[in-house]
């Protein structure tokens, strides 16, 4: 069961700046998003309700998208707008319409009871709009449940085997953390003083000696999760944030959007620093993405899930737990 | 629920020349269809009863097909007519057997009640043995249910948007048509007076101004669909014959047949003429496929298909009520 | 339904012996195998307890295998050794673990009852130790049952037709052959006295006129089958043993294993004699394993399998008498 009223992260803003809809499916419905030649923000039902084809692999045509069969038209409220062979409308040709909002590059969408769609609870991604901040974006389609992905990201500790021939230290295994949860978001914090920085962190920062670090993952349902990692000695302090909006596409798949900032180094994308940091991350990526698969697999095979918890676990049952409440919530509205 | 009680193109006679066995699946049954030595046709139940191998991957030999496991030979009755391990031969050895009747160039196979099968209704397609008239044929497969098929080629007015790039002209919208029902048979009609052709139709019929135009489609169950398309000033009439039986291989699968026919130009199948018509017929032709399939997927999602009726859908409705009333008709037998 | 009391072969130990975890699947259940430094054969639950990821994709270290996603090892009787995150060990975190044993250049595994495995009811299949044999080995995937793969291994009237080209002699429709249960074990034999050997035979045991031949093939269940072909003349004696030990991945996949051995010729497995007779090897096995599957999607169109049986089927039926007797053993246990 998918929790319908949230925000997902369903497009990015760039996808729907080219004119052309983009369809994809979300928490098991197809959509379809554009944007009008005046600027408003669709997403609509993916299925034209004449005979069934994908509005997405129509045109967008002034303020309404054309499905490539008939063209029949449908404005952003999912209205049609035009039925080319007949002059009237009948009341059954019209589509499902979704509220969609830009915010932080992205398009996010709401599936749920439109009247309970607040903005403001779309998460707080404040560094992609904050001067001085780069960023790169990237979606991966992962075959497994998003769930199985947010677990990875709240339990580092897999990092020095999973990733042992990368980003793994060992340290990662035994360094105390904390998990707070403060209404529905969930966080967990690190701290390392006086620590050796690692080559990459060393040459970002030019730090000549130890350093502290700081790191704190936010979990924001469905499955939002952002990290902020601090790396600083007594004349510098640098900042990387990690944005992994997670996008339920079926039970068993998953749209993983995965962005990086940072706040200090050339704005240039193609510095050689920040392109070894993106194929660093797209290795990495790709391990995760294998493991997860992995996992769903047996899961399948199962019939079930039933984990053993370690200490490790602490965060990401904190995070089942807000879900499994605002499951319940859902079901009983 | 597929009919039974109907004729289906269900090969080439140009495959069954070969001496080789040709396997298909119609209406989700397994079929071998094969010529004798002594030019019978035959239609058997594709699974030899010994240990269900496939006799279609087998031998013509004399009047019998062998299968290519254990060498068992049916006839083309389905009996048994040797088993090479033992010279007694078990009830229990024998299979299926289907009217299987040459016609207009296809072998055509009804799967129903065989005292029922009478070739007099398989359709009338006088063109492929009428002088002077060229064809070419083609089989494509496609991954959705006939009746998606039959609604594509019984409502022209999807041309303008899905073919826009090559045969679309936005006059298909507006023109009217009349859909007549004799029988089980459906007709639709268009007629177009004093119309410039178009660049193709000018240059076969050497036209030095306006035509006039005539299309009749003619949908015969359970999916035989031809169209007549004739081009005349006062000087010159060309006809162009489309003809497109539709044999369903499953509830979501096709066998596309595809023939084009003309009474005019040359005889030589690889003149530039006949060379470019063909290449835009795949084209076309691809595009709709692939449409299909894509409305197919989103009915599978949907887990239903109610579509909303517009005014250019008068002829399919025509011809899916025949449908309807044949499926009755075949239940209630 | 899977036989759980029997010893399928799963592994060859030259796999084994790389220091790498191999994952199979065998009836059904996902199995990882090692052995570990210490020398001690493993086979555990392929699934570590913690959040379901494959084992067979971590590291053999020490006497145990570790999780290629957060570290904890498992030890050969499936104990939790290490959990990195943690000093204390839940009860819940152990996997299943299966009896593995060393036998002829395999690791057979037991899937059921852990007090009734004993190594001595493995087929005896003593040619892959005796001096002055010559052996080499394969494993092929087969999209079908095992049951379909013993059947064509135990009627060999099948060669002159599915094999035609290759190894197929008509002669061996008619051969006459005797088949014989012993306990759970059928042996079926042919004698052919005075024949002419193939080009192949003649010039492996230089034979320069008539030989006598003879073929022991032997079932063993729940798939284990062997053939003995002996070649003979006044003064000569060759023998081929064919083994084929059949492991069901699903019900409808099998680890077919291969094994060829000779007791003459050279002992270099690059002799053009070796390397001719195993391309021929290689050749049939596809056109029996196409064949199988073949079998295998009828069976599952047609939703069951009910054969209708000849003479030469006499030893399957056996052999299927024997399966059905010893599920219904272990059902009632």
């Amino acid at each position: 069961m998918f929790l319908k009223n949230q925000w997902y992260a369903a497009a990015l803003m760039s996808e729907l700046e080219t004119g052309r809809p983009v369809g994809r499916v979300i928490c098991g419905e197809p959509v379809v998003m554009f944007r009008t030649e005046s600027g408003t923000l669709a997403a609509l039902e993916d299925r034209c309700p004449h005979r069934y084809a994908p509005l997405s692999k129509g045109e967008c045509i002034g303020e309404s998208i054309a499905c490539p069969y008939h063209g029949i038209r449908f404005g952003p409220s999912g209205e049609c707008t035009l039925i080319p062979q007949q002059s009237t409308i009948p009341s059954l040709m019209r589509v499902k319409s979704y509220p969609l909002v830009e915010k932080w590059g992205w398009a996010w969408i709401w599936l749920g009871d439109p009247k309970a769609a607040d903005p403001a609870s779309i998460p707080n991604y404040w560094w992609f709009d904050a001067p001085g901040w780069k960023s790169f974006r990237r979606l991966f389609h992962l075959n497994a449940n998003y769930e199985l992905c947010a677990d990875n990201l709240l339990d580092l500790s897999h990092t020095p085997f999973l990733h042992k021939t990368s980003v793994g230290v060992p340290e990662m295994v035994t360094i105390p953390f904390e998990t707070r949860v403060e209404g529905n978001t969930v966080y967990q914090y690190r701290v390392m003083e006086n620590v050796r920085p690692s080559p990459f962190v060393a040459e970002w920062g030019q730090f000549k000696g130890n350093i502290n670090r700081r790191a704190t993952v936010t979990w924001v349902p469905a499955a939002n999760i952002s990290a902020e990692l601090i790396y600083e000695d007594a004349d510098t302090s640098i900042t990387i944030m990690l944005t992994n909006p997670l996008t339920p596409e079926t039970e068993k798949s998953t749209h993983v959007w995965f962005a990086w900032s940072r706040n200090f180094g050339s704005d240039d994308p193609n510095d050689p620093m920040s392109k070894r940091f993106e194929a660093q991350s797209l290795q990495i990526l790709e391990e995760d993405l294998s493991l997860m698969e992995d996992q769903q697999r047996i899961m399948d095979q199962a019939g079930e899930f039933r984990p053993a918890i370690i200490s490790s676990d602490a965060t990401l049952v904190q995070a089942r737990r807000v879900l499994d409440r605002l499951r319940k919530q859902e079901l009983s509205a």
